[in-house]
């Protein structure tokens, strides 16, 4: 076990299957002996006024402390007066930017081989920006918002991570044909941040053709870079080529270098409690948090252990064809370790 | 030959492989006798002020005289000062549903079979306002108009249109989760007119994770109505499915009955003049057009007669993976009828 004083890291294990696939990551953690100590927190059962959400302030302070923390998906209550917990962690933790990865996992067949891509999407702004009214009776309006602070900060982390994890190529994604200011001032700052990136290729892609180019041929990109809503669209398309939302794990990064890993399938309450849930989005969240702290040997070793234990086929849980329950799935992926 | 009056037809070949592919629709019109008079318009060398556009007065008059026309793809000119060639005729001819049939080519493998969806995209308003601002420096907005009437026309023609095809449900894409406001409001549109419609099954799907089950499982869908840059986007990614925009066809409804189908495609001026077009996309646009005149038999006489072709596999153009030249398919297809 190590000898350094461990790492804090928020955990929010969620709602629905939250715990259970939390619990899973715990395990994996313990066995792999990643040197974390987890702060749990929870989704309030009241709105917590300085949040305006049922997020209690304090489990967001700890996600600031700590910069580090792992996400179960959250069950938004039902109810007027109060935010989306998703938009509230993104606003109060300013998590500019949404990390995809999306790889085919070998032995899990699904259409298509060798998905290879990262969508980075621009989380704070554009189409999400909630401004919207109405103008007369029967005309209502929402207001997209692209900023070049926001735009830069996205496309930098994007050519940024591109030349860290060795990747190649950077595409923007957008609609600039039909909204020249708006997308275009995002294209604009993604060119300005090119330049200083020369070994990286880059090239903008419309969003239409992007769609069409992806299910004909998901290779023919690498990492792309995009305004919200497209990165909402396109990360979900991105995650079905290779069988899912329950599969391809999700990163958010703040300012001041906050990461907040997060499972983005929903709470599955049909199959709550009843140790039936698919842990693998959650665990290889988990695993991008450990490359954040450059935890790069255990996260290796973690991955390798999930993606062997899927490709094996012997413990599979239901949603990919298997009959294994939660732990042992889990146990699996433990004596991989 | 037909005994009745021909009824005339606007046409406007387009530009780069345009005249070509629709050289070989004429043909294919002539041979199944197909009563129909082209009245041949191109777009201009200048801008017409009456259409801020190189499209003339002349022709936009012609579609609102004969209520029907077929359009080649179109390579809007460089230049500042005028408007997109698209947007005009969808403008200018109040072009408010984009029709678009998607379905697998019997003989031409991709990775899905049984594709046999429609997708009814509103054409006139949303994201496609042209309204944009900048704020400050560095922070622009453009604006998304959802209109209740426009709402209601288009999802009363993606209704209408269900029955009337023997079609069983209609999917309204959406993202009124986050914008509660403009999609709240076509939504609701949605669903007053599915009232009118017991015998079709109304759902709501939100478009990320639309586009996710669309690659997963496309059999899930059948007709989808949506927004128009959803409707921009998804229709592009249900024509990946199937091989792209060059087997795809478009169909575009506007007020007073006009239709104007068109391919999506685009000009491929590196192909131009070479007798290498694949005219697919422009033909099937073409029996679109034939069925919206009720000319169902011959509608089926030519798409039959194109799909034959394309089954058999003996000529096919280029890009299906063939070596037949325009010519040498188009007659292929006349052989069939
Ligand atoms: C739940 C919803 C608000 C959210 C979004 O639209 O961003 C989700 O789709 C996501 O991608 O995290
Ligand atoms: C060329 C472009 C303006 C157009 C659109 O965005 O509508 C095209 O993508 C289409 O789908 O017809």
């Amino acid at each position: 076990s190590s000898a350094t004083a461990p790492i804090r890291a928020t955990l929010f294990p969620g709602d629905g299957i939250g715990p259970e696939i939390a619990e899973s990551v715990k395990q994996v953690f313990r066995t792999a002996e990643v040197p974390i100590e987890w702060e749990e927190h929870y989704v309030g059962d009241q709105i917590d006024p300085r949040t305006q959400s049922f997020l209690t302030w304090e489990s967001l302070e700890s996600v600031r402390k700590n910069g580090v923390g792992l996400k179960g998906p959250m069950a938004t209550p039902i109810g007027k007066g109060h935010r989306s917990l998703n938009l509230t962690l993104r606003k109060e933790l300013n998590l500019y930017a949404n990390v995809r990865p999306c790889y085919s996992l070998p032995g899990y067949k699904t259409r298509y081989d060798n998905v290879n891509l990262i969508t980075i999407r621009e989380n704070t702004e554009g189409e999400y920006s909630g401004l919207e009214h109405q103008v007369v009776r029967g005309v209502v309006e929402s207001l997209k918002i692209i900023t070049r602070q926001a735009s830069l900060r996205v496309a930098e982390y994007a050519f940024h991570y591109a030349k860290t994890h060795g990747r190649e190529r950077v595409s923007a994604i957008h609609k600039a044909n039909i909204m020249q200011k708006t997308d275009g001032l995002f294209l604009k700052c993604c060119r300005e941040v090119a330049e200083k990136y020369p070994e990286i290729t880059y090239e903008e892609v419309v969003i239409d053709n992007c769609c069409m180019m992806l299910v004909k041929n998901p290779a023919l990109f690498d990492v792309l870079v995009m305004p919200n809503l497209y990165g909402d669209i396109i990360s979900d398309l991105c995650a079905g080529l290779i069988g899912g939302l329950g599969l391809t794990p999700s990163c958010n990064i703040g300012e001041g270098g906050i990461a907040l890993a997060e499972a983005v399938h929903g709470s599955a309450p049909d199959i709550a409690g009843k140790n039936l849930a698919n842990p693998t989005a959650l665990l290889l969240s988990a695993v991008t948090m450990l490359r954040h702290l450059n935890l790069h040997d255990k996260a290796d070793r973690i991955q390798n252990a999930i993606l062997s234990t899927i490709s094996e086929g012997k413990y599979r849980t239901a949603d990919l064809g298997g009959s294994s329950t939660t732990t042992d799935f889990t146990k699996a992926i433990c004596d991989h370790l």
